[in-house]
């Protein structure tokens, strides 16, 4: 499985992605399920992708040659975030359709984001299916993959006037309680921040298992919950 | 849906259920899925129910006929628990296997627990399909329906060391992060304490959504997970 998540805040833009998949528990591999599209200054986009391996390499493979190849729709001429999730929603779509009639199983949820200058900033999860919905000022984040674990830190903190580094720790932390429970979730992780009106990545990183700043996050976190565990009456 | 949990430590056993059903989001009622059964001083179990109502509610009836009607086998004559778990999944196979031939959705999960004099006290998870788990040193406590957003939690705090006091509060916390992440899990909660070598229900009680302790408590951690994630450095 996978688990991405992404925080539109009034600040700007925080995603962060696994990067474990596997077809059978013997068969698992590390690939980036994060994919920066744009063009300094101008406009910027992250991708973050959730599925059938076969399925999301396509589209992604499609995303790209489209940008190559200037084709009349691209993550260059679309106009605004929405019009860019209908742009990979019908690729998705249109590389599902190809292998359908050999079954099920090649379904792949995307989340999209970013800020084309001008416009706001804004996320975008797609379907399967290809349609797509945005967050809200109730829910600034979209998640897809196993996120039930990572749902409550986020559910709890994470509001329209949270601060960039405070959302970046809560997708951090929503992170590492879905690596704690569930093993089809695993190290590197990618991170990837868009300030507002800046369009560009203001800060891109990748999160080895033995990044010390993570194991201290991590570390501390556990401890912290553990004391506030200790300090609750019942 | 429903989530429910069972706690087992060295000291005794704890169990918790929400009671919220739903058959379309807008036919939904409030059903307890916790069931006491025993004798004191001899031997006390308790099961707790997720999955179709009505699987639940008609293995719940042949339980509680078994006991009434004196059967050769009844959770009154098995010699553990590992045989009630067995008798309880050869129960639920049956009822579901009367409505397989109409299609699915019939399947039903439970866990059961207890302890039977000289015995030692054990919980276990039977599969829709009958079959059967327990608990170990490692994971001493098992979940069934809703049960991802409140394992994190469970995950840090429970040891087989833990004390009861301690493995009360881990449950309900638990619970409260589903409440709060899931709408198909609702209060009413049921709490049920065993303590070991008793025989005795130690502790029952429903919490109400009105309960001012369980409120309490409920704010308390919010604000105690607010203040931990302010003080994490990243």
């Amino acid at each position: 499985m996978t688990y991405c998540v992404a925080i539109a805040v009034d600040a700007g833009l925080v995603f962060c992605s696994d990067s474990r998949t596997n077809a059978g528990i013997d068969r698992v591999s590390t690939y980036s399920k994060m994919f920066r599209f744009g063009v300094d200054g101008q406009r910027q986009f992250v991708i973050l992708s959730s599925g059938n391996l076969g399925t999301t390499q396509a589209t992604i493979s499609r995303v790209k040659r489209d940008i190559k190849e200037r084709a009349m729709q691209s993550l260059l001429t679309v106009e605004s975030i929405s019009e860019a999730a209908d742009y990979l929603g019908g690729i998705s779509r249109t590389v599902q359709e190809k292998h359908d009639a050999h079954g099920t199983g090649f379904e792949a949820s995307f989340v999209i984001g970013g800020q084309i200058a001008g416009k706001k900033h804004r996320i975008m999860m797609v379907y399967p299916e290809g349609n797509h919905i945005t967050s809200s000022h109730d829910t600034p984040y979209l998640q897809i993959g196993e996120h039930k674990y990572g749902k409550p830190i986020l559910d709890r903190v994470v509001r329209p006037d949270t601060r960039i580094h405070e959302a970046k720790k809560a997708v951090l932390l929503s992170m590492d309680s879905t690596l704690r429970s569930n093993l089809s979730v695993g190290m590197p992780l990618d991170l990837c921040v868009i300030g507002i009106d800046t369009q560009q990545i203001t800060e891109q990183r990748r999160i080895e298992p033995e990044d010390e700043v993570f194991q201290a996050m991590s570390h501390a976190w556990s401890q912290a919950l553990r004391d506030a565990f200790q300090g609750i009456e019942i």
